[in-house]
């Protein structure tokens, strides 16, 4: 089983509109609501590929009894905690032009909360053979949550892979998780190129002590691992949707280390999975045709490392 | 007892943000959410006034069991009809300029929604001193379903405001409500003078043969009935939210004809109300100690009709 967390879950409500103006009321033409938070999407693909997946993390009210619903309508554990409070909503309003997003905070972590949703991450890190954990957290969460987390699973031997930023991803470092996979503006170089994003890898690898793999969207990922470093190239540029894509990668590489796949696999696989999930319309799914395609194609390729 | 009717409820949830980027994602620094919906805010303006009222509607979902929660709790009588579907939420995002606001439509009303709402309706209005609707129709209601309901209150004597636009005005003026409380840009004359609106009052009194009242914001209000016109303005200008001050004055304009009151007295509390209501922050409220000090100073001047 892999175990998925998700410390700020919310539900994704995307609004359709004609053109957003601005100071003025817009009638909704279409609405679609699913459940969102980068770890919920991770577990949801997850899910798709037919791996056993369970979640955790905090959900409370209406909001969060309906994710609950959603999540096992799709195949996912739910072994979410539940807290006072409603699950938040991130609202994506749509125009045919831009995404505009507004995204609610979350609902507040105590530390009860917490303490509650650890011990039932130990119980569950006992058991499964990759953590991964993804996003940002809520109010009142510890400012080391994800690190408290990944020295839990090393406690029980049990690989992490973490996807985060900021002050998270830099306690997340310190505990030694087996493998960092932040995005490019993750690690501040949203416009970085390959050898800019190499040396962060390496960097990242050294102070963890384990893996690094920094995804740059359509112009592939690169990843460092001690002394050795990887790029990674899509066959061709897929449109579509690329919110979720970061997650569809998280899910490869989790999927990746519990099956003991070496690097070059691991990464076409990781790097097909995000590049599929681009072409569906929702978060948290991967267009599965599109996926088994690309994965013969991805281009990876052993580059030297940087040191 | 005053029967309200809201056949469009929502949640009104509102955002606060530090600067709206068309095309960029945002943090919401502070959530709010509460029963809305204009029937819904005329019905909790009487029940802060101490007035009986009644609520009837449809209502769904656990966003619908929400609103019911709320209004209960305000002193609101719930008996809004449970229906498929979850209750609308409309989004209003402020970043202390503007507010953009996203409606969504509301869950589809069936032929069979319609029906036990008009039902639960007609039950009601038999023991009731005035019935008060207000705002848009969901998907799926009867392109003349304020008509329908004005004509079943008829059916037993009840007198009826109705504030509402477009096609649904329109079919009421031909069920001859007791009262027609558009604002000006309901009636198409989103600038208009008083001389225009005064010649709107009144034809839309003679084609209905009730009294027609037409809010202009902070210009005030004008009223027509059958021969006799009316234009009443505020002692002064309250700045604040706007929005729900035309709840506020229909909710005065129900509670005038409940009691009796006569023309000048009963414009000068509903515009009253309307101005309190743009001091309160949200719709659906009034600022008591402000309504009871402008109810004595509102300007109503009785004027020549327009023939």
């Amino acid at each position: 089983m892999i175990l998925a967390v998700c410390l700020n879950p919310a539900i994704d409500v995307t609004y359709s509109i004609a053109a957003l103006r601005p100071g003025t009321s817009h009638p909704v033409t279409a609405t679609h609501r699913r459940p969102g938070g980068k770890g919920a999407n991770v577990a949801r693909v997850l899910a798709q590929l037919g791996e056993e997946v369970t979640l955790c993390g905090p959900a409370g009210g209406d909001s969060g009894r309906w994710l609950r619903d959603q999540l096992a309508g799709s195949g996912v554990a739910d072994r979410l905690t539940v807290i006072d409070g409603d699950t938040r909503q991130s609202v994506a309003v749509v125009d045919g032009v831009d995404a505009t997003v507004f995204n609610e905070p979350g609902p507040v972590l105590t530390g009860a909360g917490w303490d509650r949703l650890a011990a039932t991450f130990e119980q569950l890190v006992a058991g499964c053979s990759v953590a991964v954990m993804a996003g940002s957290v809520p109010p009142g969460a510890p400012d080391d949550a994800y690190a408290r987390l990944v020295r839990l699973a090393w406690r029980h031997g049990v690989p992490t892979v973490v996807d985060t930023t900021g002050s998270q991803l830099e306690a997340a470092v310190a505990a030694g998780p087996t493998m960092l996979a932040p995005n490019r503006a993750e690690v501040g170089l949203p416009d970085g190129g390959p050898a800019e994003l190499l040396a962060a890898a390496a960097e990242l690898s050294r102070r963890s002590g384990g893996a690094a793999v920094i995804s740059a969207g359509r112009d592939g990922l690169v990843a460092a691992d001690g002394g050795r470093a990887w790029t990674a190239h899509p066959p061709r540029q897929i449109t579509g949707n690329p919110t979720g894509a970061g997650d569809a990668l998280s899910a490869g590489l989790a999927r990746g280390l519990a099956k003991g796949l070496a690097w070059p696999a691991m990464l076409a696989d990781a790097l097909a999975l995000a590049a599929a999930a681009v072409a569906a319309p929702v978060a948290g799914h991967v267009d599965e045709p599109l996926y088994r395609e690309l994965i013969e194609l991805s281009t990876v390729e052993e580059v030297p490392a940087c040191r």
